[in-house]
């Protein structure tokens, strides 16, 4: 059954399902259109869509409340950590009531010998990073808005630091998570690893909450280096700036971050964040270690840059530069949107292997030009992935045409390349269309079989990843 | 449905479908007592469980023909890659046919720029090394024994290198399968990360072929590190080691291989492998990175280890001594059995959050000595994962019956300490009765749930994992 086939819940139920939860859970409840449409909003192109309620759980028993009154009722459930997904993940296409976990905030445990913490899964990592400062500790993940822990987790995010620190699918030892049928789930425990039966931390981690509601997350932790630096180096082409980041990797050189600017971005930068940058294509990096060990990455990414005709890079340990600069690169969504005066940036993600990373990249800057749009791209390179945010004036019919134009060749450019339609930012509804080339049927009907056996009534996120 | 109650296969149905095969794939099948024992075998205390036939599949299509053979039949089918696993894995407790995968072993591609390569999964891991090491890369996943890498990403293996490389989990990238419908899956992409629906790869790692036979692994490969060094360092104490190996993992040294090897451990490597190390806890250690990096991390951990009692450290960058002692420390399970005249090691693994370390093990020897038993202890100590090889006479009844009271313990204490009964053995048919324990009832629930949904016959490696 599509999901287009697939009406939105009867208005009679999803009313008895909204008092039964005001019974139980009182003001935890909200109806209000704004709070509404707040929690139906996306950044894609996918217009809001509002669910019919919005109650903020404060703790695993209220998840159960409202997983158990909607099963009753079959009525969709969607949670909600701070809504910075970017492909239509917690809108609600067919009603249903959205769980907000804000509330569940807590930090239940940190262990610093073991390097892991467990928490809520509202828990964003900003907040959980400046509480573990004091202790010397970090959480690597940073996908540039302050997410909820529990929001990456479903999207399996990742972010600038990936390329050191892997993905939220290496950093999440173990959760907990409310099944459909109101259980709660324990896929680990806090050893480092196990062999212990089937993956099922993997299994909920990307799955964007159509599987069930995580309400508790064991992260891995990482002590702060000793010792960090920060360099930016201009290049005289995207190809350059690719051919470097490939033969660093290759090196071995444990670089912590390597971003890629366009010119373009770096443009829009230099404008919003007050940088007095080259506008060329450019890398910006960080470096973890020793302080030895900064020094001597640092200098051989120097010499590898130099041989592809990059630099002088500028580097610098002092924090505060190092803090503007990537305030820079965080603000680049925002930078974006001050290329054209009342648009917006709609943000996409794709990902190859890092060989056909420049070829990607040049094609797809081409299309842009073609289609005469205006699309500065980031990187996090270092993956294969990159970010093309493309500034739209939403309410023109004929453009929004265009851009779901490019958007279907990026995708397409990246799958035809080995790669995905999205590294790092999820399926949700926007990217669902991809699915089938990506990997072939026999994975959706994998898909498909899974989701039904935990979710036989459809009612966990529904029309998200898979249609049913 | 408990496996106890699930009864071989008709003798009927299994001839008809050892004719079938016979017929279509002739003599790449073999039912030869002498093979079907050789494929039924197990380094447990689980008896030798023969299959009905064996076959030595050549291609994928040969596969699937067994797969859909077995499925009209209704006859389990086995996965088999090198036969080193340790739990009853490719045992047939409820007979079927054995697939043995050593022929398709097979490198189908090497991509250098993107440091991944794409296999059969017979390939094991030594020729795997042998093939690339001409390119500057290697695959660093080390189980100790030369198994083949679809048997290790079946079974989530890990060895010495997982400390900084990770498991299996991490290391492959996507995978083919053969499912009980005959369908080919296919389950992700060469880009390095994804974030496209369920991660359909770890799924398939780690379940020991019960939900499909796996036929194609794509891995991660890592270049050659510029320089390489290894220590040997003494300590006062299984704490004082264990306390060292905190303290290295805390401060960020990334150390490509931490082991200990308990006092009796030492003393049986000594004698097998001509060392001359001081019979006393002892942890063994690698360093990757480059020539001033590695001296660096050499130094700062003989400052630690210097701290907790340890040392002197003696470390070498020369290759045959090196291999003299990483062979030494494979070797470890061969200088147990020498440890008593006609008597062979067990193996088992459990692995603790590394905080409770220390604890473990030392609870471990007191149990050990207490039930008079000879059994050296080793571990990859930076994961918190640590080996008990048991040297047992597998025909004293009464000494089994110590053994087994033995193992249940260990896995017991691991799993009071917040660990898991096993880091990186898996579960096969030994570790099965620890899940429920483990993971609590509505994981073993969700377990079930996938496994019907994608094997509703349960053919796939049957009676492992989890009951039905």
């Amino acid at each position: 059954m599509a999901i287009s086939a697939v009406k939105r819940t009867e208005p009679k139920a999803v009313e008895q399902a909204i008092r039964a939860l005001q019974a139980q859970l009182g003001n935890k409840v909200v109806t209000s259109d704004a709070v509404r449409a707040q929690h139906g909003h996306t950044t894609t192109w996918i217009p809001n869509q509002p669910p019919d309620a919005v109650v903020y759980a404060a703790n695993t028993k209220d998840v159960q409340t409202v997983v158990g009154i909607c099963a009753e009722a079959r009525v969709p459930v969607i949670p909600f950590g701070t809504g910075t997904s970017l492909e239509g993940h917690v809108n609600a296409p067919l009603g249903g009531i959205c769980i907000d976990l804000k509330d569940m905030n807590r930090i239940l445990a940190v262990h610093p010998e073991d390097l892991d913490c467990v928490i809520e899964p509202g828990v964003t990592r900003k907040f959980l990073n400046e509480s573990l400062r004091d202790q010397g500790m970090f959480f690597p993940l940073d996908p540039g808005a302050d997410a909820s822990l529990g929001g990456m987790a479903s999207t399996r995010a990742s972010g600038t630091n990936a390329v050191r620190y892997g993905t939220m699918k290496d950093n999440v030892l173990a959760l907990k998570a409310v099944l459909a049928n109101g259980e709660i789930v324990t896929t680990g425990r806090r050893a480092k690893k196990s062999a212990a039966g089937y993956d099922l931390t993997r299994l909920f981690v990307g799955a964007e909450g159509t599987l069930g509601v995580i309400t508790e997350l064991t992260l891995k932790l990482y002590g702060i280096p000793e010792a960090i630096s920060a360099a930016v180096c201009p290049f005289p082409s995207v190809e350059a700036a690719c051919n470097a980041t490939i033969m660093t990797i290759q090196t071995g050189i444990p670089v912590a971050r390597i971003e890629l600017l366009d010119a373009l971005q770096v443009k829009a930068s230099n404008a919003y964040s007050k940088l007095t940058l080259k506008e060329t294509p450019t890398l910006f990096l960080e470096f973890h270690g020793s302080a030895a060990g900064v020094k001597e990455q640092a200098e051989s990414f120097g010499e590898i840059a130099k041989e592809f005709g990059g630099g002088p890079s500028e580097w610098t340990t002092k924090p505060e530069e190092r803090t503007k600069l990537w305030q820079a690169r965080h603000d680049a969504y925002w930078a974006c949107s001050r290329l054209r005066e009342g648009a917006r940036p709609l943000a996409t993600d794709v990902c190859v292997p890092i060989s056909r990373l420049a070829e990607c990249v040049v094609e797809t800057q081409a299309d842009i030009a073609e289609m005469k749009l205006i699309a500065p791209i980031v990187g996090h390179v270092g993956d294969g992935n990159f970010h093309v945010s493309i500034i739209v004036d939403a309410e023109d019919k004929a453009e929004m045409e265009t851009v779901k134009k490019f958007l279907d060749r990026l995708a397409k450019r990246a799958l035809s390349m080995e790669g995905t339609c999205t590294g790092e930012h999820g399926v949700g509804q926007g990217k669902m269309k991809y699915l089938a080339t990506e990997l072939g049927e026999p994975a959706l009907d994998v898909m498909r079989s899974v989701k039904r056996a935990l979710d036989p009534d459809n009612l966990m996120n529904p029309g998200k990843i898979v249609a049913l």
